[in-house]
């Protein structure tokens, strides 16, 4: 499979994250949609607007959110915390405040990070109406006694949720659907990394022939999972594999979280990309414990959708915080990342069953220019093997991934020999006979 | 679950013990009405009587055996062994005996254990008409060459097989059969301990609410087993879960033996409270050796039943004889053998299946108050965490003990999350669909 | 199980091989004709000819070759390499050649082993019509600047290739196969040993009551075994387990492969059989490379095939080359691979399914003088332990294999409680009830 080189892909994802960092984002409100513009730059995305209150299984879509300006303000007119030098600084959805406040009455409204004194977390509060600021814990011990100006001039009002989406169509109307979430503001991992690697993911699916067509999804976490899937829940058969993929810059290793099944087709694609990708990676079970991936399996869903990330969520100490910035994602991990995800697709692609037309007996491979052992070779090569593999297996219960896994050769070597063997017409393509 | 304070169960148990020690019981006879008398001063039991010759499957319902004296007299007139000191010196069933024997002749019948010179061997022949003494081997290298009175007044004769029976009514008529064993003579773990456990267990149940109906049966081992499970044939299928508990005093470990299957829910709920019990256990596979399991699990009977024990029969020195005594079984292992066991119960009793109402995406907890994650949390908690697993999995496929399983939490988490979430109308019981 | 003694079986093997090393055997002539008809001394051997150019599945039947003479001769007339001398020195299936060439025209039909200096390789060129001279790297390096006179007098034209098959009826016309490969020429371990080895092992089988019937195949590797398939085809459901034994006298361990589905019966009997055999061996999953055992394992024919070798093919330094001598197998080996041979089919033969006519409880065994453990003994012996394994698994759900691995007795021991059993008339034989 083709791997773009580390400079020109991972420069590239690294490039429009940074393009998108100061951009102020939730789960509703410009921000978002500013984001997707840019997105639309690259490929042709539609952006889908869903008014808020619009039921969406036991949910309603949220109130639109925008912030215009916050700040804290100290009795001699300096601002001593601005949202306009880090977005963090306001806890997401905050209310509108506009207050005179004893330094006693406002630290209930203010949040830091003890253990890591430099750096802003990064708080939200969607669905408890309130409103506070996020700073330094240095920040916070240098606040004095004194009458602070506390001022967020936010609009939370009816408006809509925005996400965008990207079909790309391919030989077969089957789907493969990869969601990400836009809604967080200036972190980098999670999940700039994510929106800017689909990106180019889509792109360069755009740029390929595919036998499944593609469903890119962005949108916000959980309310824009479940919001995506009210509004397509009479098409969901359509989805025969589907991938989360976020949180894919940091220096860890792949991990991916297999579908609810614990044995999608998905899951075997992406142990198999991962086993071949020649660095480490970690496979976890299902647990309805992550990202987006909660609601697209939970059971009344139940796609067979796996999640691709780096190091999760919370395992490391720069989630959600100002640290996870554009220092702390690499170029290098970006194209890694991209390319285990290009691989997992492609496998996809190539992944399918045939049926052995002469089974009975091995068929005479030399005679036909596909038998490279020769008796003075002593052991067979792995396309040889290959080749036997898929001979014997090619019954009808044995797609070429449960081939590659049973033999324990890479998924490549058996893609190659079985279409070395349908162009030779001792195979035919079949579905799995149960 | 409620645990009873060690030094109140485990005293009581080993109280009761105390009563019905020097109690010569057998498979049948007045030592077992005698022992079962006193446990009825704590359970309403219910004693039945088979009369001997009644067939019982492949067997007969043995003759009565009750034994006043026993003596081996020196011709001195001393008696050398007395069944007054201690009801183990008599072989159990022994045939009628009064003779004058030279040392040579009486040998034969005499049983020591030469590796414990001071432990008098526990000896019984209930299906080879035969007699016999068993002393210490220190007695027996005393013995002289002498002329001696050899007397065993003993009865084998035509009488019947008692055997005590506990029914608990519950809110449902599918019943758990709790089994021990009744015919050991002074000895403790083996299986006063097991005797006396039961009946506080017994106790308990009466004093709680309970889902399942109970059935304690407190008889002989292999025939008690073989006569109950003949006279209660057509009802057997009232038997959902069962356990046999018996050798719970010992200092070892808990031993849970599985069912036939290997995979009942017994089976799971047993290593499921063993595993959350705080002390070391050990679970074994099911083989046909052992206790009246032997009898449950045979192939025409095939219940789920299990057994738990501490340190397995033939596994500990004392096993069988007299240093299995008062000493050797201990408080503490009687409380936690007795919570153990309830906890078992305990899980059958809240084991169920739910399905979630809401299944697709997750419903909203956070407005139900049922989340208590909040955005300034890195990591989920457990309460959390089992209400996202029982939502996933209670999809008409899952018990909450697969749940616990699947998850790794704890029985008592997932129930507790399952509740909650019956509570606010989320799952409604169910049955599993196969 | 009977076993012979090492001393007589294993050096019987030996002998027989030391009588057919000096024969040049192919994939057809007269060399396999010879080897054929040595063998029928030892058993009455049917052999079959089938007609160059006869289909075969996907093949058609070779011409037959033959060798009368084949040597190097330099310009002294002295012949530096002579078939005569070792029959490795002729490239199987070469064409005839005489000519006149100059050492660098001739290098490129000269084989050695550059790494073993003092052994000639063994090559063949079936599939490819070619000619060639295999020849110590030693010889190799003296040779001079000279023009030699290369002669191989062979003819390769229409013909037959033989095979002989030995069918031994049983008590039941289901089969047995067992199969080996005949073709290697002057090679010991690859495959002398098999061929000898299954000679008295079907000797032993004719001299023995069998329950089942045996057909013994003897015939070139490959396409011998194609076209034994093709030829009976119609049969084959007749074949109810198969073993390729070969490869079965060094002194590596005993290695099993197991048959496609990694699971038949003839699996399960091998494990057992090495289990209990007193060495070491191994035991590997299904691979579709390796000897005859790719056909019977083909998709399309998929008989319950195992394969029984010691150390596998191209695994030893020697294989494939003159080193691989009369000195190379050992009487020993033989003995322990004839006797493990023996094993496997004597577990088949012992394998019944049988249900316990008293499945309700156990029997009771004491009264029928069945059960040897009495209250003297602390623990149950093998033979009573195998008793009540046998009695609580004949439920029509496990045969006697299915027994033993579960309870991890071994067969002999399960197998002598089921007759005991059987005798007592607590058992009947059935089938597995799926």
């Amino acid at each position: 499979m083709h791997h773009y080189p580390e400079s020109q892909i991972g420069n590239a994802i690294h490039k429009l994250m940074a393009q998108m960092f100061p951009i102020c984002r939730s789960i509703t409100g410009n921000g978002v949609r500013e984001t997707l513009s840019i997105l639309q730059d690259i490929i042709p995305l539609t952006v889908h607007e869903v008014k808020s209150g619009t039921p969406v299984f036991d949910w309603h879509v949220p109130k639109e959110w925008n912030v215009s300006e916050a700040y804290i303000k100290d009795s001699l007119g300096k601002r001593i915390v601005d949202f306009k030098n880090n977005n963090l600084h306001v806890v997401s959805y905050s209310l509108p405040v506009n207050k005179q406040m004893a330094l006693e009455q406002l630290k209930p409204y203010l949040h830091t990070l003890p253990e890591h004194p430099e750096w802003i977390p990064y708080r939200a509060s969607y669905y408890k109406e309130t409103w506070g600021f996020c700073l330094t814990h240095q920040q916070y011990e240098q606040l004095e006694d004194d009458t602070y100006e506390v001022v967020i001039d936010a609009k939370l009002e009816d408006g809509s949720l925005s996400y965008g989406e990207l079909f790309i169509p391919g030989k077969s109307s089957e789907e493969i659907l990869i969601y990400t979430h836009i809604c967080h503001p200036s972190l980098c991992n999670d999940n700039l990394s994510g929106i800017a690697l689909n990106t180019y993911l889509a792109r360069q699916l755009m740029q390929q022939k595919n036998r499944y067509s593609y469903r890119f999804v962005f949108a916000p976490a959980t309310i824009g999972s479940i919001t995506w899937l009210s509004q397509n829940r009479a098409h969901l058969d359509r989805i025969k594999h589907g991938l989360v993929i976020t949180l894919v810059g940091d220096k860890g290793m792949m991990t991916y979280k297999k579908s609810r099944s614990n044995h999608s087709i998905i899951d075997q694609a992406a142990v198999q990309a991962l086993q071949h990708c020649g660095q480490s990676f970690e496979v976890l079970d299902f647990s309805p414990y992550g990202y987006d991936e909660r609601q697209f399996c939970s059971p009344g869903i139940n796609l067979p959708m796996g999640r691709l990330t780096r190091t999760p969520n919370a395992c490391y100490d720069e989630y959600h915080s100002s640290a996870d910035n554009l220092d702390f994602v690499k170029a290098a991990s970006l194209s890694h990342s991209f390319n285990v995800s290009l691989d997992i697709l492609n496998i996809l692609e190539g992944n399918a069953v045939y049926i052995n037309k002469q089974p009975c007996c091995e068929p005479q491979l030399g005679r036909r220019g596909l038998y490279e052992k020769t008796s003075a070779q002593r052991n067979i090569n792995n396309r040889d093997l290959a080749m036997l593999w898929v001979l014997n297996l090619c019954d009808g219960e044995h797609s070429l991934l449960d081939i590659a896994e049973r033999s324990g050769l890479d998924f490549a070597s058996i893609r190659a020999a079985a279409s070395d063997l349908l162009d030779a017409d001792i195979l035919e393509e079949t579905e799995i006979q149960e």
